[in-house]
């Protein structure tokens, strides 16, 4: 069994990799066999931390772990700004990618990655991991339902979090050298992310920034938000904080239903989610209460979202090294339809909210 | 006990009268001591169908409620365009007067309705049902509880039903004649009014009309939606829309707390009704779920909100009629800012989206 595993080496300890390396433990086709950090101390540290197994070699460089033959594929939790430089690196060493979101500071910087990843055969997945929870492939479902949902008319999400006075100051998610993209690459991603989903990743024509976003004194988006407009008269909006208390909501609507979810990136319970499905909701006769309402879902998963997301990056990853199989192209063409929805969002901010034309 | 009845006149039996007479029926301090149409049997027929005292007169015009001396108040039902006229009327004839939303075409003419009540001394209140529940009182206490809301950051509405073909080309809310404000008059007002309800009433300073909003070959607007920027960085966003299923939701973010309602306007049920309220919402440490999720509050109710809304209108009326008090300014005042956005939308529209600044 143990040779079939695909074996990931992780290309920086940043917090978030404390979560994705319990999930390579939790798939059952993939292993930890390298980590990395710019520190060896700090790359021991975390190893002895999180549980990695004793076999995983842990490497003081990047490069060390681009170089190692034994790595088929590299988990990259780095911030957005050194993407392009180690993404397509680690492509070039034929490791397959799996990045963090957002994939890149603009779409040019992503398609440098995607004809590395390409060039050499290698599967590329970002992590956004809600999209991996069998919840929301049961909210596909739904949206795509001619009978229960209808077609889309307006879907609105949003994702808020209140960042304390120390992420402010400090946080890598507020430094423009580094994840210059702020709020709208960390949150804005999850809600643009959302709403290609209900529009079953149909591209919308034209974007238009919110009036009033929240800049830090360096420039970097501390919140805002966006319309989008499809040439068939679906719209929607969305708003993204780090200012405010813990939010995240998609509200889609459809000539025939309506879904709700207020937790829609992170469960609120690991293995048991669920959201509000309506179809033909109506009120009663005198207009007292409703006569058909909104029903709850609730969808089970063994194994938590990430790990469902680690385990597709392995068995795509598998189907290439063992089977020959070309690297598929569905998760980095959704990958890159929210990049270039956010590359308009700023657009618009920076041509003082004009409205953005999205050109594929 | 009768004689401190507050009796009122109903003018104009459209369909959302049936519900109101229940309302008023309903309520402890109210009757119906006449009814009127343009016809007088279809007057009759309504007395009949509602359960009207077999005491309340049937008019077959509405100048004949407004000139009998025995009606305390009216409640007014009739479209939009007709509002200047007849509610003036009303209160040049002392009535009191409860008037269905949108109150008017435009402020102007809402303001020379609140003139003439001021001048003979009547109370005005708009016939918006929803913020009589005792939800609603909940929800404000919520809102603007400084521990567990905090400051509000942004808020988030929206009201769409789905007309069919028969409302769509015959409906008084689709005839430029009769309720030209259309979805945003009906559905906006809505919306509007929890925005300003979660603003405690603070007006925003710029409202900015979504693209392409939908309008019928009249021009009467069947799909809308604006976004609204206060002084202070508050931000909300609301749809509204007779094209597409019933959904009414309203979500509050503040800086230490969020608010989630999915029946805001029509509880589900009629005496039984909740919504979800989340303070310091926060993940637990490995971001695999929540510590601190969003709580469901419910609320009872003896009486459904109609009939709460009735009763406080009479209340007021009886305050002035038995104990000379003066007309409360409190309803009046929140019915002309929700009227004032509105307007403030549909010049937006009309001036091809530019943003609109609001002045009291």
């Amino acid at each position: 069994m143990a040779e079939t595993l695909i074996q990931i080496g992780i290309v920086g300890c940043a917090d978030i990799a404390r979560k994705v390396s319990r999930a390579i433990n939790l798939a059952p086709n993939a292993a930890i066999c390298a980590v990395s950090s710019r520190s060896h101390d700090k790359a021991a540290a975390f190893a002895a931390a999180n549980g990695l197994p004793l076999s995983a070699k842990v490497y003081g460089s990047y490069e060390a772990v681009l170089e190692d033959p034994e790595v088929d594929a590299v988990y990259m939790p780095l911030p957005t700004s050194l993407h392009l430089k180690w993404a397509v690196l680690a492509a070039q060493n034929k490791k397959h990618l799996l990045l963090e979101k957002p994939v890149a500071l603009d779409v040019a910087q992503f398609d440098c990655i995607l004809e590395a990843c390409e060039s050499s055969g290698v599967q590329f997945m970002d992590n956004t991991m809600w999209v991996h929870n069998p919840r929301t492939a049961a909210m596909a479902n739904f949206l795509n339902d001619a009978q229960r949902f209808g077609n889309l008319k307006s879907v609105r999400t949003c994702f808020t979090s209140a960042a304390d006075s120390d992420y402010l100051n400090r946080n890598i998610r507020v430094k423009p050298d580094l994840d210059a993209l702020g709020a709208l690459g960390d949150h804005g991603w999850y809600c643009i992310r959302a709403i290609l989903l209900a529009a079953n990743y149909e591209l919308p024509k034209t974007v238009v920034a919110s009036y009033e976003p929240v800049l830090n004194k360096d420039g970097v988006i501390l919140e805002c938000g966006a319309s989008l407009y499809w040439e068939d008269g679906k719209v929607a909006t969305f708003h993204c904080s780090f200012l405010a208390n813990l939010t995240m909501d998609i509200t889609a609507i459809g000539t025939r239903g309506t879904l709700h979810v207020h937790d829609f990136i992170i469960p609120y319970h690991e293995k048991e989610s669920s959201f509000l499905a309506g179809t033909e909701t109506s009120f009663d006769d005198l207009v007292t209460g409703w006569a058909k309402q909104p029903i709850k879902h609730t969808v089970n998963t063994d194994l938590p979202q990430e790990a469902l997301l680690v385990r597709e990056f392995a068995r795509l990853v598998a189907e290439i090294k063992f089977k020959n199989s070309k690297p598929d192209k569905k998760w980095p063409t959704i990958s890159r339809k929210t990049q270039l929805v956010l590359d308009a969002v700023k657009a618009s901010i920076q041509r003082g909210f004009e409205p953005v034309q999205i050109q594929e």
